[in-house]
């Protein structure tokens, strides 16, 4: 088998060959920007690992990986336009540098394009690749459109919030895993069994994106940590604590995330106050925990060899940061 | 053979039924609204009357006749978002009604809901349903692309305008026809001839609108007559008049071209003087026969029954709306 950082390189290394620049220039060029803006490419190296894992050639998924990370690429372009957002990975987003309309169009082509690279497959291949694809890709718009709703809903319960982020971001994790098993032609049961094991370490991963942004190290974090808080986003975290309150301490809670300052480091420590004492960041890291352990007992069911089962276990943890 | 009539209420009765209200209501609601807002449905029924015509059951072609026209709408959806369009069909559009990033998402999502359609043939014809329909969605948004480019430029050729216009326009009409040839199991030899007829008729078609924004019955065109003269729009009738003009008269165009007014009457009929005098009335008219004539001429090397080419000449002479 080959590493996470091996699988990575192959991966780069077959996209900067890709040539995404054509006519009309408007159109392409933003495309080529996005995808070369970087990122840890998780998810084309999930599909790449997952073939392996399967006894298939790695080769054989580049294109299927490569989709997954233009379809990630062309979702990021689109939900940017949405939240207004002037960065993405450090840089000027798409729409900022070329307007809202290429940003539009240039994200279409994407969706396309992503369709295009599964053309590389056998037809019963590219079948069931398509399906399993547009079955994800619309998950993601649904999950992106809970999202939206729920900024403006108060009443958003803990099951609706797992199961936006299970479509925003999960189903992506496990897809991407799961075309790795239908290039390597492994059973049924197998390719089910990794996307099981993707679901629940997708989930795992967003709710510590959800515990870091408020508990993590700045130095390593890579975002602003307290985000979330400052733009009163109702992740777990909030949800827990609301449910854990006095009516009391929930209206206290409430009233912080409708405020919007200039300074929020005083509101930062007075949520995350709330957050300890509540039994929510308890409650979050027994949730990551959770849903780590149901993805690693997936493994065990997988009929695949032991050093396999034992690489996607070190892949988690290393993903994860910590030994569960 | 059913009549375009028949075809056209296959069609809407399959559209009815198709149960697209689903969760999230914010995504589905816009779609099942576009849809329902009525139109001509002819790339749709183009499917049907293209699969009967190769001797295949309409019924079959059903699904892919939704793709084309769930993909259709997808298009109308993202460029009225581009155009800041209020109406669409007389009706406020869907980013009017619901906001922008609705209207962005929910078209995401009828894109992908346009493949889905095709999963309901067996691997080998939803492969070549997918390259085909992948194929010219890229290109409409290619066409789409080039439109907006040349809103802001001066030096638009002829050459430039027709590819533009094949692209946003007339593959859509030419791959709907050839869907139809691949349902039937037809030849390759008359799924490409059909893909030649349906766009030599697009661009006919494109062409004659054009025209008839110009100097169509305000009676009976459906689109304010002089809409792209009131836009400044860079038709063929502009290029052409342009094209065949001394320069004294071009920069008079021009001018009249760089004109935004409260009442434009009086600009419509310079710029409708203009058309005529310089020929360009009369050589769009020859244009528009010339794209016919071909369409008309492919059907002659197609190797299907004589009273399938009249249908097909017949529809071709209805659409374009006079004896050729």
């Amino acid at each position: 088998m080959h590493s996470i950082d091996q699988f990575r390189d192959f991966f780069i290394t077959y996209l900067e060959k890709q040539t995404i620049t054509k006519e009309p220039e408007n159109l392409y060029e933003p495309i080529a920007y996005i995808l070369g803006l970087g990122g840890k490419r998780i998810r084309p190296l999930l599909t790449l690992m997952a073939t392996e894992v399967f006894n298939g050639d790695y080769k054989k998924a580049l294109p299927a990986a490569m989709a997954v990370e233009v379809f990630h690429n062309f979702s990021l372009v689109h939900d940017d336009i949405m939240d207004a957002a002037p960065l993405r990975r450090g840089n000027v987003t798409v729409h900022e540098k070329w307007g809202v309309n290429t940003g539009i169009l240039s994200g279409d082509a994407m969706l396309i394009l992503a369709y295009q690279y599964f053309e590389q497959y056998e037809p019963a291949i590219f079948m069931q690749l398509a399906k399993l694809f547009s079955k994800t890709a619309l998950e993601v718009c649904e999950g992106q459109q809970w999202d939206v709703d729920y900024e403006t809903r108060d009443d958003v319960t803990i099951p609706e919030y797992l199961k936006m982020i299970e479509y925003k971001t999960a189903v992506l994790v496990a897809a991407a895993m799961k075309m790795g098993a239908i290039v390597a032609e492994t059973s049924v049961e197998n390719a089910d069994l990794i996307y099981e094991f993707g679901l629940n370490l997708g989930l795992a991963f967003q709710l510590q994106d959800d515990y870091l942004d408020a508990f993590g190290d700045p130095e390593t974090f890579g975002k602003q940590v307290g985000g979330d808080i400052i733009e009163n986003k109702k992740t777990y975290l909030y949800l827990k604590a609301l449910a854990f309150s006095s009516n009391e301490e929930a209206s206290q809670l409430q009233d912080l995330f409708s405020l919007h300052l200039e300074d929020s480091s005083a509101k930062i420590e007075a949520v995350k106050e709330i957050f300890n004492t509540s039994g929510s960041s308890k409650a979050t890291q027994e949730a990551i925990h959770d849903y780590t352990f149901k993805a690693f007992e997936t493994l065990e069911k997988m009929n695949i060899e032991c050093d396999k089962k034992d690489l996607l276990r070190a892949f988690g943890e290393n993903l994860m940061g910590r030994k569960v």
